[in-house]
């Protein structure tokens, strides 16, 4: 039993066969060309599925699709994505015009915290909440092994919970939102203001001397420096981030928190400071379960072996 | 088809007959003498039961049976009930040694979502999530018409998420949470420092010029008759809850949210007030599915019928 998992992204759409152990068989890759619009794009992604498996195999046991935007995965339609200019296509209905296997479906965000989940660094466990720090911040939910999107799938805006009212300004319309404190743009953004502020930090000669050079890392490799700025920025980030973890432990109580997104190559040092920021405010009494806390593992095939994990789990 | 509901208070013990459709047909209260200990009250419990409903009968498919405290719904333990002084009580096990039918225990708060959700205001939706506000924050989670209840059942802790880091203590130990800003104990908190810094309000005539005879109604009702310092601790008490509610919409998107508590007796004036806060502020493009904003309407009756459907909501 195998099937065809496949990650959408505004520059390049992969696909790949994947195995019911999640590993993958094969895969290959085109460039998205926006401009060409759905049609053209989405036939195009039949020639490539159909080059990599064969339709009428019977181990062949479906597609599932990973893409960016507010998806409805009932209904198997893109209702909005932004970077690939798409409004209500419906995209599995297309899909299957070229290949007739059951087609699943769902956000990019949802599609790595299953994979993760299945195949990922949480296959031990069936009850996570994957939170993934990139340009912003998004998330998915997993219950059983099962994606919980909620209401038209518009659910697991993991990224959107406000935890300071009348906090920082957020991309979505409100303030405070987890997002406007831990994703990536506000990491970069407190580095840079840090920075402005103590014109004698380490962080100045990491940045070669340019705020434009500022990354995710620039406040990490030099809190470990022990620059006393970047420390700051860094545990800034822990405190909102382990408040956010917090939230989502005391709401779901998973049995793990995944994070993914770029700030996790600082693994164990990042992780620990989590650990125990969380350890010390957890919920409950002395007999409540703990969450762990662990980071991505799948890298850039989450999208392919997550989308997979779709129809594998649709097939449990 | 029908099954025994059993609400467990530090007060009394309620105990029902409910037919399918979540009619109570009979039920019978005890008083809880906590001091006489676990085994006496569940031995009582057990007599409770077996007057209202008859082991041998086919039609007798259950008992639920809603608990303060953290449960372990899939043990059947209550692992710490502070008002009933259990620590670690194998609540089902020890009640099957009266009855041999199934039992299924759950947290009080979760109990009335279901509740809700199943038989009572949230009846035509089948995923909600309930907001408890009373003493403090309480909440359920209702997915497909089943309970989510996370890890050992100890999930569902909706009043403690942290809105406002750094911000109001909370029971909890963390600052900030729902809970400090929401419950009624916070609303008759918010309501007695407003009436301190204005001696002219409305307020003070409502409580009969005593601090001590505030209630969550007291500010409510002056904000209705135009009282300024009324209506400031309305606006901040809908902000947070709004904001609260929000996020469980974004993190959830369920079909409603319902809100349960003694607050819920402002009916249409604080529903018409949220409504207005969320509308303004709710995530996503235009196409985003909305969701309700329901009061209880169980009332005394909501942990019969929620434990009930404990059982029912197996049985689907």
């Amino acid at each position: 039993m195998y099937c065809v998992g496949v990650d959408i992204g505004g520059m390049s759409i992969k696909a790949g066969v994947v195995d019911a152990k999640g590993n993958i068989l094969k895969k290959e890759s085109i460039p998205t060309v926006v401009d060409d619009g759905p049609d053209k794009i989405i036939a195009d992604m039949g020639e490539l599925i159909l080059r990599l498996a064969d339709p009428k195999d019977r181990d062949f046991v479906g597609i599932g699709l990973g893409c960016p935007g507010a998806i409805n995965s009932a209904a198997g339609t893109v209702d909005q994505a932004y970077n690939l200019k798409w409004t209500k296509v419906p995209l599995a209905e297309k899909l299957s015009r070229y290949i007739s296997r059951p087609i699943v479906v769902s956000n990019d965000a949802n599609v790595a915290a299953l994979g993760e989940t299945m195949f990922g660094v949480g296959r031990t466990y069936s009850n996570t909440v994957m939170i993934t720090l990139g340009t912003g911040v998004g998330g998915g939910i997993i219950i059983d092994n099962k994606l919980y999107e909620g209401n038209e799938s518009k659910g697991g805006e993991l990224g959107h919970m406000v935890i300071s009212v009348d906090g920082e300004q957020c991309t979505c319309g409100r303030k405070g939102c987890l997002e406007a404190y831990c994703s990536a743009t506000a990491l970069i953004h407190d580095t840079q203001k840090a920075m402005k502020a103590d014109k004698s930090s380490k962080m100045w000669e990491y940045a070669q001397g340019s705020l434009d050079k500022v990354s995710g890392k620039t406040a990490f490799e030099c809190s470990k420096l022990g620059d006393e700025s970047a420390i700051k920025v860094v545990d800034r980030f822990v405190k909102y981030l382990g408040e956010g973890m917090l939230n989502f432990a005391n709401i779901f109580r998973p049995q793990a928190i995944i994070l993914g997104g770029g700030i996790c190559a600082q693994g164990a040092y990042l992780i620990n400071k989590l650990k125990d920021y969380c350890v010390e405010r957890d919920y409950g009494f002395a007999g409540m379960p703990r969450f762990d806390i662990l980071t991505a593992q799948l890298g850039n095939d989450a999208g392919i072996i997550g989308a997979a994990a779709l129809i594998f789990s649709n097939n449990q």
